[in-house]
């Protein structure tokens, strides 16, 4: 068998042991504090079982219990206690504190937290603080209808839900940036613990800085079983757990045991001497000026999962165990003994010494609460959209690039929106951050650092002075970790500032279940009529699939887009913008949005320009059109519509029509190109879409329409379904057909380069008949000419690579 | 500032500072390991910049070069080094070891020790061991029609390509559980340390017996930088990072400097320790037959980023900084002082001592390395699939439910399936393993334990003994992280074994971009004629999103099918069966397939069954069809067809089809099951594809289809894109709608309910006229009455959850 470490590792039971000893409490003050957390526990258990018969005035009897027991208790006396400990000092030094829930399901005690401290009843009246209100709390609890057994929406106090494990600290550091007063009181599982976010996010404080930025004071809860296993984290020995946390970069202090009076002055002691060193740090850093990283305070907090429940029922561990997880005694509906244990576990909270005969908390604990925003539930920042300030924009048109020769102009679109970029982070010094995983200067957009440089408090090395841009007070967060990145921003948003994440596009798809998860969120606050609206989540995804022939099969997937457009319309959208001016429009655009997900596609290389400013705000302000200028069907029907989505779809696309004017004069082309992809959708199925009639005028009903996609082109026929011709709809796009190529070659694979798409357009109208033929093996020839130049040199040919054409419509 | 850490963890810089201190090379093995990896670097620079004159016996000019200069640099010198070093330790200690290759794009380092050890010459007979050869090696590095920058499929050896990071010690663990004397060395990025997936794998030896595995030896490269940023581990101290990875488990060896001499006897001494550890640590657990969870040694190797480059170019930092990433001088095309000193760098290694005139590696280096298999390219565990042995399969048919009385017998699939998988583990001992994030209990499958515990080398507490199910030579794996059980199983797969991952639906896009990955890469190795197939890839997803309804929004998502559904047809599977027979046949089938990503989708609750196990199989086998007995169009043309995929929605599906034989008997239902998903696609586009002959057999061409699936609607539109009658097909599905309910509300949300099944059936079927409006009413009373019922008890009404309905033509 495995060697078990020493006994101070083992047990969360018996009397309190920690790091630093003490007896801050008075004898009254322990009595206080653990009625107010009796009462916590009881309203826990209320919320699991009750529906009526609140305050068990009455036998406890069926009808008094939900006819379905949902709901979890494992965690909630770790975290009830936690919050009552920060309550004392929140007191004492007027602190400004939010919560974050890390554990999974752990609502009941933090919800019943804010019943205690009155913040649930003001913000739901109905669940208000007497035996009626305590009623419908209880009720509402895990039941159709009501509150889920997260730290949902409905939350007062809440930006972290926790549905999906692991973002609980990435979540608490996005909400102290620039939040220099404010200390996130982070549980974090040890379930959790477990997820790769959670693991790599520790080291988020080389990130902060303790002058611009709050704290972060992570609890660690060792209360050792996850669903059905125990945790990795309570089954090493205290040594290594040590260990890991100092290489962390964190000073713990452990807090371990079972018996209340002695926990409660360990806690208090412990807890109040994290608070002093946060204290002292900061204003060592903001007196000296001299930002440091320090080895900040967290606790260790081993007791036992689902503490104060009774250790076993028949013969089976309960409390201290897995089974602890969840509904802590099941069969209560059909096993009347243990109907009658439920009861008296829950009288031995005795309620009637805690909420007087109306049900109220009585003064005595009540007082024990701080009040009005100081209560953590009431926290402003927990409700972050009502501290949002608009961005102040500069002005995206000024920073156009002029005189566009459409079609012809070579240009770098995203380095000159980093321009854009730029000016925005020195406009909104506390109130806009950039977020990417390493990429940002691979992404163009380096010139951002002008205004902020890297965030970074690991250690300096000379060399950094060699163009490391690296500073303590920057504005720009890069590690290594698409997860963290994502964690930071969600969390630097939903406490009510702005910011963009840019990523490489191949690995987005890293943070699917993220993404996924902050949609759901900000979907549900729109029925949470106290949320006010956080700025949106802007994703500008680059290094674009069609720009990853060299790096290969691995980093070619433009997938993302179909998990984004799954989720619901009210809460995402998806825009490609074609050029440089159409990006800068679409950023303005998305950067003064609230409570979306945009996501915003656009690759990094130099590419050919096509619309002048005003061309391109009115472009975007339509969100798709016709491009005259590379369209001969004036006046009259087209004979093949030529439509593209994305930059290099459009460029080929466009080319496509090029060489159709050039060696078919007679063909009548209409070109047309989308940048915001949900106006393809029926305008009954998303805010953005389009009627029908507006798209046949377009599209018409009965041409062919080739359409050059930037993505897998399912998602065209998914979003065009039953739109008025759709039967003439052919999409090009990425097939996952790719190795080691040339741009040109990759986009032969997947029929999406210019000869391909000018061979289809031959192929589907009908009228050309034999006059085409010729042209159709010109174009093959040229074709296979450039695939063959392109293998010999491993570069493709000039007159591919910077293609341009004479529109003589512009 | 930041503070900075004492010189120790500064400087990669100088002579060798280690942990343990030796001399154990003599001078001339000092020389000739140096000249082997001055063979190595030179090599990695040919792959880099040339395409002709590859010994450079001729001057170097442009001609030479290749026209697009491609991949990287910074990690190759670091993995050579190590590769070379634990070349000399398989002669002397005759070890069995396969190189895992973590760091991104670090290919040019493996794929020169694979050519110096002859294998890649062996594998690929043109890139022979002659300037020739050697001219074809360099020249399809990176360049179109040859192969990537990262240990794509085409490395001999190699079963982790790194093009995404994170996953190298997950890949690596994989490998040697159940194989006892592998030693796999694993290249851990710095950079990648920084992702979340590999942060937390690091804890993969509390689930390492030292008995039945083999081990680990992982050397963390802190070569400092990432594209464009220092590292976090590499700007922490000493002392913090000595501290994060003993408190991760493992007995660090610091090997820091840049003196290639002092580095060889460092690296030669701890390298040898840390293999001597290992041997020793796995003799004493086999020996005394008591496993136990040694602190396995690992290295931390410090050098330059880059290095053996030139220091400094045009006063720019290159070898130890960023700049030496990818290519360490790009402008060489154009800048002929750059050109020149290229050549001076690339002839400063010697080639003319390494190799002889014909460019053959001279003998005396030769020798350095193993022979035969012994070769760490060569190791047959890298291509895995030539080790698979097929499973000892247990008849599933045994297994199955009899007596079903179809859409009557209710019982639980998953927990009879789960008996199945424990005889399968029991017969299967060494080549098959059960992974999953904590749920596999949860999800019904506890009944494997009696075959084969769960692995745990974790401490043991006493109160593990009630129920605890852990032990340290068990068969199943659980960490709660989606990535470490993913890895686990990739690796386990890819050296030749067989396994199943169980997880719950909500969180299975965590690892969406794994499973791409994945994909990829087997989609690659059917291009690649060495490589054998391997064991599918097997994930059985439940908790599924129609049993979500008590866990609320967060938990609902069902999208995964969509990020799989966008892989190749040649890779991927989706089955969703329907009830119990048909999950045993499909688990049966799945578990003896090949190269395959299998998604099973099934529910873990108790559901009505359908087939006796000799339908089930036929049912399968067609993986689409007509269920005759739930249909009563026979011998004519139904006035609808009801379809399903999907367990819960199937059972919908026939309750709809039982409301409408019970209110409109006159009406022609035609119920169709799906099974196998790509059966709806065309048999163009899909192995399983099916004909449109066929589909207009079974699903008619102008008939109205209402298609209940378990997923967002839109995929089968997808599927069936240009079927026949398509735009007859209503896809009901999950449409992002759902918050606390109960099973039957959350169906009504999204219209998948059999109410609003049987309502669009009188809907569409125009035929129907008045006499159907009366039962369209009592439809909308019931299925009202049940919402309500449901919202009163906070359960649905007992005869929507235990519904059946006797079927006449059973």
């Amino acid at each position: 068998m495995a060697s078990n470490a020493g006994e101070k590792s083992i047990s969360a039971y018996g009397e309190a042991r920690s790091t630093v000893e003490g007896k801050p409490l008075d004898a009254e003050e322990v009595r206080k504090m653990n009625a107010y957390f009796r009462a916590s526990m009881y309203l826990c258990l209320g919320m699991l079982y009750l529906r009526e018969n609140p305050l068990l005035t009455e036998p406890l009897k069926l009808e008094h219990l939900k006819a379905r027991l949902l709901g979890h208790w494992g965690s909630d006396a770790g975290q009830s206690f936690t919050w009552i400990h920060m309550n004392r000092l929140i007191k004492k030094y007027d602190l400004d504190v939010l919560f974050v829930s890390g554990p999974g399901h752990g609502a009941p005690g933090i919800i019943s937290q804010s019943y205690l401290e009155g913040v649930y009843s003001e913000v739901y009246p109905d669940k208000a603080e007497d035996a009626k209100g305590m009623q419908k709390f209880f009720k509402q609890f895990s039941f159709p209808g009501g509150i889920g057994s997260h730290a949902t929406p409905e939350t007062p106090g809440s930006i972290h839900e926790g549905g999906e494990l692991g973002y609980s600290l990435s979540h608490a550091f996005g909400s102290v940036f620039d939040n220099p007063n404010l200390i996130t009181l982070t549980m974090v599982g040890d379930g959790e613990s477990e997820t790769g976010p959670l693991a790599t996010s520790w080291h988020s404080t080389k990130f902060l800085n303790p002058i611009v930025d709050g704290a972060v004071l992570p609890v660690l809860h060792l209360n050792g079983y996850k669903i059905n296993n125990p945790t990795v984290l309570a089954r090493i020995s205290h040594d290594e757990l040590t260990a890991l946390l100092v290489g962390y970069g964190w000073k713990p202090y452990f807090v371990e045991g079972s018996d209340f009076d002695t926990m409660h002055q360990a806690m208090a002691t412990t807890l109040e001497q994290c608070v002093l060193e946060i204290r002292k740090y900061q204003k060592q850093a903001r007196e000296t000026k001299t930002p440091f990283r320090p080895r900040w305070p967290m606790i260790v907090l081993r007791t036992p999962k689902g503490w104060s429940a009774p250790r076993e029922v028949d013969g089976h561990l309960l409390e201290g165990f897995w089974r602890a997880h969840q509904i802590p005694i099941t069969d209560v509906r059909t096993n009347p003994p243990h109907l009658k244990l439920l009861e008296t576990w829950m009288k031995g909270y005795k309620p009637e010494e805690l909420f007087d005969n109306n049900g109220t908390l009585i003064p005595e604990l009540k007082e024990l609460a701080p009040t009005g925003n100081s209560r953590i539930s009431a926290n402003p920042v927990g409700n972050g959209g009502l501290l949002r300030k608009p961005l102040n924009m500069p002005d995206f048109r000024k920073y156009g690039f002029t005189d566009i020769v459409p079609g012809s102009t070579l240009k770098g679109g995203m380095a000159n929106m980093a321009i854009f970029l730029r000016d925005l982070v020195a406009q909104n010094m506390n109130n806009f951050r950039l977020f990417g995983p390493d990429e940002t200067e691979s992404n163009k957009l380096a010139e951002v650092y002008k205004a902020g440089k890297k965030v970074w408090m690991g250690d300096y090395f000379e060399e950094d002075k060699d163009g490391g841009n690296l500073a303590p007070d920057g504005r720009v967060m890069e590690i290594l970790s698409e997860h963290t990145c994502e964690g930071w921003l969600e969390g630097y948003v939903l406490s009510g500032r702005h910011g963009l994440l840019n990523s490489y596009e191949p690995f987005i798809h890293v943070i699917d279940s993220m993404i996924n998860q902050h949609c759901k969120w900000i979907e549900k606050c729109l029925e949470v009529e106290w949320r006010a609206k956080v700025a949106s989540l802007n994703i500008l995804i680059t290094a674009t699939v069609w720009r990853q022939d060299h790096n290969g099969f691995t980093h070619q997937d433009p997938g993302f887009l179909d998990v984004v457009a799954n989720k619901s319309p009210e809460v995402v959208r998806i825009y490609l913008p074609p050029d440089g001016n159409t990006l800068l429009s679409v950023m303005d655009h998305c950067l003064r949005s609230v409570n979306y997900v945009n996501v915003i596609v656009a690759d990094k290389q130099e590419h050919i320009q096509f619309l002048n400013m005003e061309e391109a705000v009115a472009h975007c302000t339509k969100g798709l059109g016709i491009w005259d200028w590379a369209s001969n069907d004036q006046g009259s029907e087209p004979d093949v519509v030529m439509a593209s989505c994305g930059d290099v779809s459009t460029h080929e696309a466009l080319a496509a029509t090029a060489l159709l004017r050039e060696y078919l004069p007679d063909l009548k082309v209409r070109f047309v190109n989308v940048v915001d992809l949900f106006r393809l959708i029926s305008s009954m199925h998303h805010p953005h879409g389009m009627t029908d009639k507006k798209w046949k005028a377009i599209f018409t009903t009965d041409k062919p329409i080739i359409f050059n996609f930037h993505s897998y082109p399912w998602l065209i026929h998914r979003l065009t379904y039953k739109r008025p011709g759709q039967h003439n709809l052919h999409v090009r796009g990425y097939r996952e057909k790719g190795n080691i190529d040339t741009p040109f070659e990759l986009a032969m694979r997947n029929n999406t380069d210019r000869y391909s798409l000018a061979i289809d357009a031959i192929d589907l109208v009908q009228s050309l008949g034999n006059t085409a033929a010729g042209v159709r093996e010109k174009l093959i020839n040229e074709q296979l000419a450039g695939k063959a130049e392109a293998f010999n040199n491993g570069l493709d040919p000039e007159h591919i690579r910077n293609w341009s054409w004479p529109w003589p419509n512009k």
